[in-house]
């Protein structure tokens, strides 16, 4: 996510987050606060994890006020300790008080997720294989969870419907077999596309790769029949192990030798960072 | 939430998410189901809950096509169980392959918020209070997550800025005083909000009793001072316990003999309830 | 309402309405004015009132172009005097002449309601009584509309459904008496809600007391029950008349003794303030 | 306006004032009526006037809930009479308790418009005048205001900034001149458009036949200057009157000739018509 | 279109064509150019044509960064040959690669459509006669399309349906004959709209004239047929000759001194111009 | 694109061009036809060519009216001659004016891409080349001309810059590399995208064979140079011809043995196919 994304696909959600808190004013804030006043406020870490999304949450103050400054002790992708301040937002309190629930709960989901991928990953380093996220994501909130998956170290699986192949159990029923599948997936989706096909047993592994299928999906396999897959398939398709993945089942399914791992827990079931803003000072009393 | 809230308020965040997940097509399902074909899909729960969000997920398949018929053999707030059979949706096969991942992400997480809160509800049987959720929510997430916890057993608290006061250690200082934040919020504040202020302290406490405030938040103090706030106050303003309450936390805060007690962990923590579409069949071959 | 309000509820509004103007293009404007010239405008008044919404004056010509310049010589709730000079715009000139009508029409109507809100406060001084608006709102403009009506002096009740509990005699009619809605009310609404309920006679202020409604509307009783209702109320709950109340009924109902009258006239039936832009000059001839 | 232009146009303006009221629920509603029930509620009138808007108010209860029926005693253009029942509405509770005050807010300025128009329209018979309203209108309410002054026996002006030329004094000091900016608008202006021009003296409305304006706009004079402006013009453009013209002014003008009369009243200063929804029945108890 | 209709009418329609381009985000850009550097590249001819668009290629740019510089050696309406360096655009590499794309496709069509209708307009040079535009535009590009017609040097048609009134064949059948329809639209029509009706031979020409119509329009008339019927009509009304208008076919057509020719060919058949941004510098290495 | 498609992505973007079009009221039709009477109307072709976008243009009727009919007597992809009768529409008579000029300017000019498409695949016929589209699109048109474009017997290339990985000259030297681009573009993207790069000349193709690119664009290569560069990738990788290819250029290049050709010319120089809506018929006078 750079700041072309930013602008084009996360400012409009952004935007209807701040509307979805403040439907018509932030009444507290507005009532002690009746006029502009500078202030500034610290960003402190009440736990330990792997910070994501500053931007996201400058981000929000920005959209509010876009004279508000924020600076930052660290960077996304950062491990920060209990305790430590993150950074300063310096700015008109009424924007300070009025973006802080909103600023965080952006801040805490990604860093939360980012977080437990790092977990994740560390568990993998030494092997080749490389950790995905999958499509169970937060409605909305796709494209701020897929990066904070990418800033924990792990990559991105497809983006959407749109733009992977992925034929499930109920797509090969559909089609009438794995190689009638993956013919028709062929011949209908644009040719840049790679063709996943999903399987359960290793004889649907023999069929996917002789239909030709540049990514073989091992799903709810056992580690030792993984292996097997993976040893038959030999090179000639990618390899990718799914189904129920948590940070507690990567011990066994380490050595399977497979190319990739995909975990939907590492978007919807980490929890957040607890992180805080604290110590607001009026500046120009 | 009802169909007048899921209409105006709902449908426009569903539409959203289902076109985060198809930006132009969905390239699989339509490579292998070229023509409409009527089918049908089982919901089977795969884990223990409470299922909240029934009409949610119906509702996504609607939007695709308002014929699918989506019949359920329980509903929002009751118990499943692990490979308990929660309904089956009828339809074009292109919309129950389409939907399904936007349709379980709205189903999972808030069964998730629900299955939690039940657990917290439980552990407050027998006491005079009541457990609350706060505005912790996830971006563009917080009418279904707030429907949620109401279906888990607990109380929202305010729906956002607007639409209550609740006057924060920043509030307070920016007033300069707690009566003064009081004063300046029942001066300000459309008549028919209560006033919530936030304090930390005994004296604190006296002072907001003394300044009339309508709700006194009792801000990470410890169960022992708790209890002596609750008696102070006597029953001259509702009481709120808050800080980062959890499941495990309960059992040391119960007898504090507090009103309320609010809990983000409700909707920032919870965990997915495992769901899955399974069985599809094609009808019309 | 401030800059935050401002932008994230007023301006979408402000830009619809001048879209709801400019279609395609100000093609009068566009044929005498080709090129960008800077120019000055006089904002004047042409009657006697109170100003009101000058920010959303300016903000109209911001959103043209945000380096337009407008000075005021007074300031939201100033009275103005038929003539006299309210403030300058300088700009570009094609700005001041496409933006002019959509200024004008906001400033003019809330600058209507707040002489009208301003004259019925006048009655009501030297009494404990203030005076409230109504969601008797033009669709659209209630953000500005209420925001009037305090410039106006009064004060704003519940700015929409769902964020003020007001239970009316189709409600009760729904519950099955008074007792029960106002106890469905208190059992289904977040905890930070005041209830109301609108009573028509002293058996139905009985009932409302006794169910421990925090508000209880006077609906359309005679000025000589509702004294009888308040001095039975005693102060148990906040009293509002309500019912057609326009500046002509204020000297009738003022011995009342109630805490709010409400009046939807504030709103929906107050004359525009005139106000015109003259005295256009082209500066870089 | 027909199906189409509230489909296209006003559909989406009615869903926004629906969700002004409505931004999570509506509280009072739902406690007191959890379950879908059938009732049906009456429209009646509290005051005489010309009812506008039935289909806009209908439309209000049929986007929450298309099946719910409205049927109507009267149509747009009728006079109602204090106490006539207009017509009922019958659908699910809820939806009529919801919908209630925004349908009103429509229909009731919308009436109070046409009754207003009605009124200029009626003095200006027996003349070959035709009454015009102005661009005048209340943000965002432009198309069912104009609606309203048609259904009030006046005729519209142009709809907006894009469909109409109207060079007014700064418009012709912009350009240099009446000649100069009626041929800057006939150069650059489509074709199909007629040029219309305001001019405040006679020597003016000589420049103006002068320069082939199709219309001449009369703006500000005596009823005396504005006969004699007529008289010269004598056919060769058409006439319009204008300049702060409400009800009472329009004997002072009626002999001077003119082909049109607008007047910005019609849609700033009209008060509502008193409308209300009574005597809801819930059907099935 | 100036800066006015840009912000309001265009914005949002290029947004859109940028997320259309970018859904999550441009993978090729990230992917080797991770961090913001400054480049600049080179916009060339890579055809001779009329330049027609340079401000909506800018604000594609902008809108990604407004701090991007734009700087053009000419302005629209020039014509541009082959190989000619048209401007520069200095700014993040990264908005420079991704807002090409659709920059050069806004560009590209509305120089072709002025190229072509430049064609046009040259070979009736030295008649009397002007050449328009028709509604046959793409659909959501008309404000660009327009605009680029008149860049090329011929005039615009009414905007839309609504700005308009032209009388077809179809209208004039469900009217019940040319006069009725006139009539009908004379009492209908805001009075600022001419009225124009489209006949097919001499006799309903007369009948139109009778009619009152403003302007006629001679619908695939032969030349000698369009002759007659101008010397008939006699500037009793403005003539418009249409019908499949081609650069073709108007050599047959000049001499029938009809005061209009329109032509669907100018927006829906014209070739695009080819443009390429060339030369990329990343200035910061 | 199927139902969901349609209604997920298409219909926004034509109730926009249908807004586009009607910005208030379609005032001839509304003139001529005050009230809804039933009538039909014939789909004519005026030329041969091949139809593509039956649908939408069916879809333009019902987003104004569910209730209209449409028959069509062929489907896309179907070639049609001049004067064919293809349908015929049954609705009110207000929905057929109002939305034909709609309807046909989407199917007019999805015919011409369809029809110009058919042209070059005929060319192509017998080879194993492939004829592809580009991102050379209609801005808001391209999920209708990529349709087109696959009805007319081409295919797809990527949908947009968030779907496919391109590597073009200037990705080349921002990379600093054809090997480097490769490797960032590997390490950056989601796994399922393949990676494709654009060379100009032999040494280049090496490179990017050795770096292990999925795709090779050979751009603006003569046949003979593209001759050999396909030899030389010998199967390696894909090949794609690109730069400027309309149906003149095919014979030439027709054996170079690339697996794929693209052509902008498809979508962004295609003349439309000329269709009309004739034979209006009311048919409850």
């Amino acid at each position: 996510m750079n700041e072309i994304t930013m602008r084009l696909n996360a400012d409009p959600l952004i935007l209807q987050a701040l509307r979805e808190d403040i439907t018509s004013e932030d009444c507290s804030t507005n009532a002690v606060m009746p006029e502009k006043k500078q202030g500034q406020v610290q960003l402190i870490a009440k736990a330990d994890g792997v910070i994501a999304g500053l931007f996201v949450f400058e981000r929000v103050f920005k959209l509010l006020d876009e004279t508000t400054q924020v600076k930052f002790c660290c960077k996304d992708g950062d491990e920060v300790k209990k305790g430590q301040n993150i950074g300063v937002i310096i700015g008109d309190v009424r924007v300070l008080l009025s973006g802080e629930r909103t600023a965080l709960n952006y801040l805490q989901r990604m860093s939360g997720i980012a977080t437990y991928t790092r977990e994740v990953v560390n568990l993998l380093k030494g092997t080749k294989t490389t950790l995905l996220d999958t499509r169970k994501t937060t409605p909305n909130m796709r494209i701020f969870e897929k990066y904070a998956v990418k800033v924990g170290g792990a990559s991105n699986h497809r983006y959407n419907l749109s733009d992977g192949i992925l034929l499930k159990d109920n797509h090969i029923d559909a089609a009438g077999g794995i190689k009638k599948a993956v013919d028709m997936a062929r011949a209908y989706a644009p040719f840049v596309r790679k063709i996943e096909i999903e399987v359960e047993d290793l004889s649907m592994v023999k069929e996917a790769v002789e239909a030709g299928a540049d990514i073989i999906m091992l799903d709810n396999m056992t580690a030792q029949k993984m292996k097997e897959a993976v040893d038959y398939i030999a090179g000639r398709a990618q390899t990718e192990c799914s189904g129920n993945v948590t940070k507690e089942m990567i011990p066994s399914i380490i050595n399977s030798g497979v190319d990739f791992i995909s975990s939907g827990a590492l978007t919807h079931s980490a929890k957040i960072l607890d992180l805080s803003l604290k110590h607001l000072k009026v500046l120009d009393r």
